[in-house]
């Protein structure tokens, strides 16, 4: 989905701008507000390689302070930040708690996913800019998450101590994702286990986000997903019937 | 839901802080990063009063670069940035494009709502700062927007000539929002009509958005709405019929 040859230029200026960007920090030849509209507002961000498996772990404990979609992001970026630095220091991943239980609590995305999606389109930029990897990146991830039995992550060292069941969505929603998980849990919402599957979920989601964003830095990321409006030429998904049961409302197409 | 006191004193801190930004930069004794902790990550940010038909007008022309949750973003952040300065102008706005039909086209949260809700949790903070007034001004929107005849602004130089009709979601979903007028006004998706309507929606919720930003900033801001959660106990809208039918899932609760 992009030109490796551009991709792979796109990629050393980025890095030579992040390198003047850092080796000046503290005795600047930019002004700060140059130095910042370099790093945030160019594509893609500078990027290394990440452990999924210490990413997943950081989602993990990091949800029980921020919740699913922070978790996902603060998991990714607070090592950036640390490899890195700009502009992953100056990005206010905290302000992404609202994220949570489908933003707001109103049940919609899965802030798991929203905070994935987040993470894909702000490394690689969105598609206005130059590459459309950041997007399907996201969508991929949905697509993987509503077809997966979650949690597929399992933490080393868990906050509950017992196993929980596994389900499939079938759909990126918080609403159905968690609603379902409940019903064969028979586990109440603020109970425990359902934190903990949460919890689980958002380490699982981090997890398979890094493994596609190692691809993508290493040239080798091939999306399997188009974007739905694509497939179903309305903003939709494919599976009415999951929500609709036999009165699916006919659209205009 | 906030202390008046407690939220001048922080009103006056953060400008205090944001002037020695201002006042430092190019010859900062401040290195950068710390400079943009300040900034970004202390809350609230830094916020004048912005005029709401402004607002609107900037969304829904932006609306034709960078679709609806961007234009939500940048009407805002784009005025901010020359009233203010930091932490708006290193705001990557345009990296949220994926915003777009619901997510990257998933159809879940109208991207315009998903830009109100990081506008107002950017600007004031998430819940586990100090104020939840951010998340609540996210729901207020949304809840305005599931109850109002859509789209409620209209552009004063609009890209598509004719009238189109207006009507209620009574959901923040962008796959409802959209699908009930399209079969209303018997239009399909890549019609004028439709993504003069969409940006006419964006334009809307900025419109919505920045009168209650207003209001907080000048500590008049009273919420009317609670999280979903805390009322209906489940992550869910309230409106189960209007999807599900006859058949609504039972969930624990």
């Amino acid at each position: 989905m992009h030109n490796n040859h551009d991709l792979s230029r796109r990629k050393i200026l980025v890095s030579i701008a992040a390198g003047c960007a850092l080796a000046t920090q503290g005795n600047s030849i930019f002004s700060n507000a140059e130095v910042r509209t370099v790093a945030a507002g160019k594509w893609p961000w500078p990027y290394v390689k990440l452990d999924p498996a210490d990413t997943a772990e950081l989602a993990y404990h990091e949800w029980y302070r921020v919740f699913c979609g922070g978790a996902v992001i603060s998991s990714v970026f607070s090592q950036l930040r640390e490899k890195v630095g700009e502009p992953y220091r100056s990005f206010p991943v905290d302000a992404f708690v609202f994220l949570e239980g489908g933003i707001a609590g109103w049940g919609t995305i899965c802030g798991s996913n929203a905070g994935a999606n987040i993470v894909s389109n702000l490394i690689i930029g969105p598609r206005i800019a130059d590459s459309d990897d950041g997007v399907l990146i996201g969508s991929e991830v949905m697509q993987w998450y509503s077809d997966a039995q979650m949690p597929v992550y399992t933490p080393k060292v868990p906050r509950f101590p017992g196993t929980i069941p596994k389900t499939k969505s079938d759909s990126p929603l918080c609403h159905i994702s968690v609603g379902r998980w409940m019903k064969a849990a028979g586990k109440p919402l603020k109970s425990p286990e359902r934190r903990h599957r949460c919890a689980s979920v958002a380490a699982s989601v981090a997890y398979r986000l890094v493994e596609l964003l190692n691809a993508w830095h290493e040239d080798q990321y091939d999306s399997t997903v188009e974007s739905s409006s694509a497939i179903y030429g309305v903003y939709t998904q494919g599976n009415c019937a999951d929500c609709h049961g036999s009165s699916i409302p006919t659209l205009s197409r």
